[in-house]
């Protein structure tokens, strides 16, 4: 076959790089920037399998451009980078990104955290807290405007996208007096590791909860709770993650105890009011199989009154590695390039 | 292969039938029995598949009887039987049966409640209600007692096993104010149905909660807490099931606001009184994960105070299909007739 | 959400319908008729569902038209259908929409044999016999100009497109002595079906050849390789098909006794002779996964000579429902209207 | 939990000792031998993991030892060992065992080849070819009397084990003139290897064929079809292997063009003769799907003859972790210390 390999955009888009291509975040960004009409996919890059194509790497991504050592000198002419490196090693990356004039979208925990000790009791030492205040949130649903202008997009994580978003119309309205999030999430969500957690004969027939009272999403679910709902600065979040089989998909289930009796009408209102202007939430009639977002940047909600307890329950699915993490980094930039939201996507 | 058409087992030793033994529970208790040293596998039933042999429909469970029709008239000789009908078929059957001198471990809901009225609302009229008295609820670890001289064992729904088990401590310490049950399940909960939820091309890749608001088990985990603090009669328990892409495998996530603050060694202390005597219920030292219980009759158990929600988290896990159906009724028959607990488990 | 209920096309784009769009070719044959840039999908039809949108059957699939039931008095205007019935069942409906003026693309197998004895062995009577004169075979990279202009064309079965393709280099240039064909397949290949080969509780864990030494592709397989080699119009080709559990996913694995001893240098010429200028098939440098092709309409061969057997071994992978089935019907659209082959894919 | 301390065993039994008992194989060695009535599990020992009990590391396994390094002193007692170590670093711990008195059944490839040059072709040089002489082939079905008396038996491969029990019955009547073997394996056959072969996010929803034209298998089942039929010294087999999406579960599909022509009848009495005896195969009367035997010692195999091409084709179904090698382990201890062939399995 003749390798594809030229990519179709518009002229006088803005050239993106992905750096840390190898990995599966980073390799669906670029996918995804190559299949965009308005970005020109520049350059991938990562410290491994330099030389490769990404396609070779990942044969169904159609990636023709070849794996590089991401070369501080190389950066002319480019716009914007996705950088998709484990916490810590992020931040000095994207400080020198910045300084050579680029936009980043961070696929990172780095920029996710208002608060610098908060970073601090959950990552350690923060190698560029000086940057913090550049950072917008990348939850578009939350904070389009930011986004938009922001130099840095903190590109939220998978468990706080499906969190946040299917408790933002109560937290909005005030309503919540407590909550258990227990999120299911596929096996993708460890990435490229190689350990007992991702063989299949150990991750297959498993239902295998992890760190259990002490993960790391619980503070960025709990800022944007207290962003949204001033009155509760210190509200306290019951996160739980749990690997079941399957390659992607994520399912966050809120268990609400709301401040006052909420009813299934009260509840319609809150959401529709929230979600029907969004291009990419949609609220269900009935819980939404994480199947129904597969390999799609939707977010599908589904909330219910308990009349039983009193309880509110809400039901947020999307896929961890679109929605969760690489379409939801296009969508950032499409606000960032003032670009339709929904391009590419 | 010479068919392996004789069972091994001690002179004398009880005979026990399987009525119903064409779905997966009934076939999984009718291999069990096989094996079983101190038990006759005398008949297996089935409203369909008459003439074929159990191997032929399971062919890894090596039971080469031939499956009948349940016949009144041949009922001569046996001592007990396991009953696998869905509800409401269940207990006319479980009527004639003790007419005619049989014992019965009923795998249905028709004899879980004590309360008729709680069976009323979730199940609709009881076929003979007059016969609940006769049985004793078969969660071994809380009934040891009345179970070995009940007429009826009530086999606990898996649900309810994984979820009572895990909560017993708790419960019978007066420590639930709130609990949330977060219970994931693999495909085999479903059964032989053949639809939606059992596809593999639709229940891949998929988590999928289902009965929201509304589960059955709930009224039956209900009763059981109550039983085990007598102090909150009217508990309410957020229920929630969640069907994940494996086949046999069963997990309850419980997330408990304690009526105090307990500590990590307050539970350790609880936990381990509960259970180390206990053949069948192991404390596990992390979260565990379903894999460590597959095909076995085994419960794990964790459960770790959260200091920053002050919560009380129990993971509990076990086979759906063994523990929380058929090796389950198994120890129960064990137990009503004087038998080691473990035999042939 | 707003529900994205306009299509976005160019004027005067062709406008087709699905017909049977509620199954799982149909519905990703409408799906992509969606997405396509080059067509308008001006309709979906069903016998069932009736009424509800594509979209709320299949939600990861982004069409909000409504399914109707197929009523000719309705088909002006339109220029073109796909037709995804059952075999036999699909032949009326062909004929009553060309007596219409429109083209068919047709999934089933009433138009992929040539000839009628062949078929009418294999699957009875044929409803509509005169028109299989107006048919052509509809994989491209065999058949592009007769594609071009026909009033039918007969997709081809799944099985064949991987194994023709597989063998076209080697049958062309008169080297298949003899050939056993192993295929695998994932379980959307039996469809929407709700039985023991699709539940996965049977299907998992599982590896299930099914119709032993009688699978209704082989003709089809066979009038193909007589096509490209006149000279042995009686080829014989032993095909076996295998159930494995996964979902989307077919590879063809190829096991050739050639009419002479072929070497690698001679086996990589044919290949890349073959399909170095094929859009949608590539060469592969080792075995492909079929995880390569995954939703793409790629087919990617590897192609070895086993020195110590002599025999040449060639190995081919596709998605079973993609390059298998749905958008492989839209390559044949695109060549039907004239546009870019690789439109839309 | 009480932990379950002390193996039931009858006096006087053999005490075997499982050397290697992290991995897959060596782990469920273990746990069947503690479960065994008729041998005493003496002792585990592994490289890694060391202090550990081997349920810590297989919770789902009940066998409460330690792991230990293995100590040639502290052999003393000891009847038999199973050896589960990689090819060349299992003979000279198969020697110095046999050196203190022990009988030893190995699992790797060191001792299967009667042909040293056939062992230093694949595997490079053997380290104790002097012992070759002194084992047995651990296929009981067809060595059974020399497995009896030999100092080390040779536990077959998986896939000779699934292949050559499929092709015996026609080997030994002469009716192989070629075969090609495809067989389908799940991912435990990789064992505990953590790579892109094994990680559910790269294995699930693929199907992929590895070691084309050179594994390492071949010559073994050509040595054991050799044996079966002196007549044909020299035959070459096209064996194949593919990766599957599943945990255990192993088919091999052996299509055989004949000698001569042979019916369905002949082939029924060729299979029915050879394995009506047989404790642990079976002639299934359909395609036997992996999961039919899944977690037994049994071999399924179906014969059909194809009208249309003149081949045999016969397709064999066993559990690789079971029959493919530890529980034939087990079978090869009971023949190798007088018990009953079926004793524990």
């Amino acid at each position: 076959m003749a390798s594809e390999a030229t990519q179709r955009f518009a002229p006088s888009s803005p050239r993106v790089a992905v750096a840390g291509a190898t990995g599966f975040a980073g390799a669906l960004a670029a996918e995804l920037l190559w299949r965009h009409p308005g970005f020109e996919l520049a350059g991938v890059t990562g410290r491994s399998e330099v030389g490769r194509t990404l396609q070779e790497l990942y044969p169904r991504y159609r990636v023709p451009l070849r794996i590089a050592e991401l070369d501080p000198e190389e950066l002319e002419g480019l716009d914007a980078a996705v950088v998709a490196y484990p916490h810590a090693a992020a931040a000095p990356t994207v400080g020198m990104l910045l300084e050579r004039g680029l936009r980043v979208v961070d696929l990172s925990a780095d920029f996710r955290l208002r608060s610098l000790a908060s970073y601090e009791r959950w990552y350690g030492t923060h190698p560029r807290p000086e940057l913090l205040e550049l950072a917008a949130y990348g939850l578009p649903e939350l904070h389009r405007e930011a986004i938009a202008g922001a130099a840095i997009v903190a590109n939220p994580g998978c468990y706080p996208t499906a969190s946040v978003l299917a408790l933002a119309p109560l937290a909005r309205a005030g309503l919540i007096a407590d909550v258990v999030i227990d999120a299911k999430q596929g096996i993708s969500g460890a990435g490229r590791a190689f350990d007992e957690t991702t063989h299949l004969s150990m991750a297959g027939e498993n239902i295998l909860p992890y760190k259990v009272a002490a993960h790391r999403h619980t503070p960025e679910i709990e800022e944007q709770l207290a962003y949204l709902d001033p009155s509760r600065p210190d509200v306290r979040v019951q996160f739980q993650a749990t690997l079941v089989p399957l390659d992607q998909g994520e399912q966050a289930a809120c268990y609400v105890t709301p401040t006052r009796p909420v009813g299934e009408q009260e509840l319609a209102e809150l959401y529709s009011g929230a979600y029907d202007a969004e291009p990419f939430v949609e609220v269900a009639a009935s819980p939404p199989g994480t199947r129904e977002v597969l390999a799609t940047n939707f977010c599908r909600i589904f909330a219910a009154a308990d009349s039983h307890t009193g309880k509110v329950l809400v039901f947020s699915s999307i896929d961890n590695l679109w929605k969760g993490t690489s379409s939801q980094a296009v969508q950032n930039l499409n606000l960032m390039f003032g670009k339709p939201e929904t391009d590419g996507l």
